[in-house]
């Protein structure tokens, strides 16, 4: 999994950003559209987006590297940095000093951090600017998503026979780990989750424990892997040993409502529409208060963002680039839960899926005889 | 390393809060203080803090789990849930709501969201109440940080002889990462640093890369584990074969700057001064630049936390129970880096380390010949 992949296309966002900024000036401080925008990796930095220039601005620590990633991305902006928190202030404050208004991205910005720098600088929301932009993934994009999705896909696969082997939850999280980097991926999209039994699977959010996984669990297994800052999402729902047939008949129910979701997804189509198509698969077989989640959210350099498809808070509508999930589940205590996602992106016609491993059946494949 | 640990105690935590807001209402949204608070694990929670009554706010992802939590913490509150993005926000204000004032972290929310609540609640921020009271670990922290850091400790002393075999960055991360969950940890403190030679070592928070580390180069490792919520936090480095006298030298200025920080630490000792006795033996040796970021920084429930040491910045002051880090470095472009970094608590007296890895010397311990 070591082919090249087409580049990212920095370069051309600064000037985007300031077509869409019209002459104002936009203070950045979420990290992801600090990558996004200029492709520094760092945790600790601000770019100010200004009608003539771009500046990112960093602390000490954080110089060298992003000097190095800028030249890496194409992006033409300048490196600033101060070493002290007072200094890095000041230095912020002055580069994006202005007669007019400053944007600032107020959700991620703290309140306290707002109502310091309105002391010197006249502040304005933004109202999602990159955000915005960042939704369409250019080809560079969806390829590094496509291959982190490949690596959790084969990894899944390598690991799924071992579960009929009375592993914990924790060996299984440690080997799709290790099996991940081994495969190439530059990280972990997020600590994959290993939801077994008729408990632990009945939490949507478990925290992988210690806990054996034996014969007749129900295992969610819910893993992603990054590569160059982008995530990818899946998540797989197995019975150990033999399926009773609630086990196979409410399997079958999740798989029905996740294929209407992915049948649902296309430009146009409301997030509260795609989540209704996949819960009203479940609300008419009478298992709507078992469906405690959305349906979905969007995947790229954040694991969770836009566009968001559930059943209120939305208002999001799809278009042709987004990359999203689709993952209805059920959970009840004393049952366990059956969760299955996968990833797509919105193609002009519906979608194409980045996730491919087997889902028809929650049982078991036995381990390759080789 | 599975011994019991003594238990952390959460239950008189909600009271001591109460007792420090004095009537009014506090409502809690960052996840570190939250779990601090209440036991609860789980990263979308709210939590208020009224005068007569504890409220875990959630939604339904991770209801099951936050009931879990909270028994097992041994803390009086109730969980409250709801299942979409406005339903929580009414459920929020609506047990929040208050003719007086409510305190929240303006640290912490975003702009965006104190606006919003403000429109229902009449908000007033939090000058780090919980932040406050964090700061004092009690026995089970301190157990559990300690543990921590003898899983980092163990860990890196097993890896090290590796790393005059050619191995990568990554693999020597991924080595680490595999012993230090083998040896018992939860999860890692953060991903460890393994930044190599010339250019990479000169980068305080370079990212781990796939560079071959080779004969001559200056290597950073800096690792951390995570037992039960509570992290670790070491540096050390080496060199890869027969040390420059360079090498040498610099790595006994930094041995020396870190021994005087050690001994700097003790109740009422604030934190800029502590900075200042570290810095003063790099500055006095003509090294001041090269030293380009703070002394150390609190540890606890985050990586990250008061009190803090730097060159300004920070008006903490250190008092027993304290959790810090003492981690004074070098870099240069052409040279690499050297840092060396032990975790400390703060004692009537002085400090206790939780880290004894061997730190006399650069070069590489020979594998054992068992």
């Amino acid at each position: 999994m070591s082919a090249e992949l087409p580049p990212v296309r920095y370069a051309g966002r600064p000037d985007a950003v300031r077509a869409a900024l019209d002459g104002r000036t936009l203070l950045v401080s979420t990290p992801s559209n600090i990558r996004w925008l200029t492709g520094f990796g760092g945790t600790l930095g601000w770019v100010v987006v200004a009608p003539h220039r771009v500046t990112l601005v960093t602390d000490g620590r954080y110089e060298e590297r992003a000097t190095a990633d800028l030249a890496r991305a194409g992006v033409d902006a300048d490196v600033v940095a101060a070493r002290t928190r007072p200094a890095l202030r000041e230095l912020l404050v002055a580069t994006a000093g202005t007669s007019g208004t400053v944007l600032a991205e107020s959700a991620h910005l703290s309140h306290a951090s707002w109502t310091d720098f309105a002391k010197d600088l006249s502040l304005g929301p933004d109202e999602g600017t990159i955000t915005g932009l960042r939704r369409v993934k250019d080809e560079g994009e969806l390829a590094r998503i496509g291959r982190a999705a490949e690596i959790a896909d084969a990894a899944l696969g390598e690991v799924t026979p071992m579960l009929g082997e009375g592993p914990t939850e924790r060996d299984v999280r440690d080997e799709l780990d290790q099996r991940m980097r081994r495969l190439g991926a530059d990280g972990l999209s997020y600590e994959p989750i290993v939801a077994s039994g008729p408990e632990l699977a009945a939490r949507p959010h478990h925290e992988t424990s210690r806990r054996p996984i034996v014969e007749g669990d129900t295992v969610i297994i819910d893993v992603g892997a990054l590569v160059d800052g982008y995530h990818s999402d899946m998540t797989r729902t197995y019975v150990v040993g033999e399926p009773t047939d609630e086990q196979l008949e409410l399997y079958a129910l999740v798989r029905t409502a996740q294929q209407a979701g992915l049948d649902a997804v296309a430009p146009g189509v409301a997030g509260q529409d795609l989540d209704a198509a996949c819960r009203r698969v479940v609300e008419e077989a009478g298992y709507g208060d078992w469906f405690v989640h959305g349906t979905g959210h969007g995947v790229g350099l954040d694991i969770h963002e836009a566009p968001f498809a559930a059943k209120a808070g939305t208002e999001d509508v799809l278009v042709e680039g987004d990359v999203v999930t689709v993952e209805p589940g059920l959970y009840r205590d004393g049952f366990g839960g059956i969760r299955i996602e996968d990833l797509v992106t919105v193609t002009p016609t519906g979608c194409r899926r980045f996730t491919h491993l087997p889902k028809d059946s929650p049982c078991l494949p036995s381990r390759p005889t080789t």
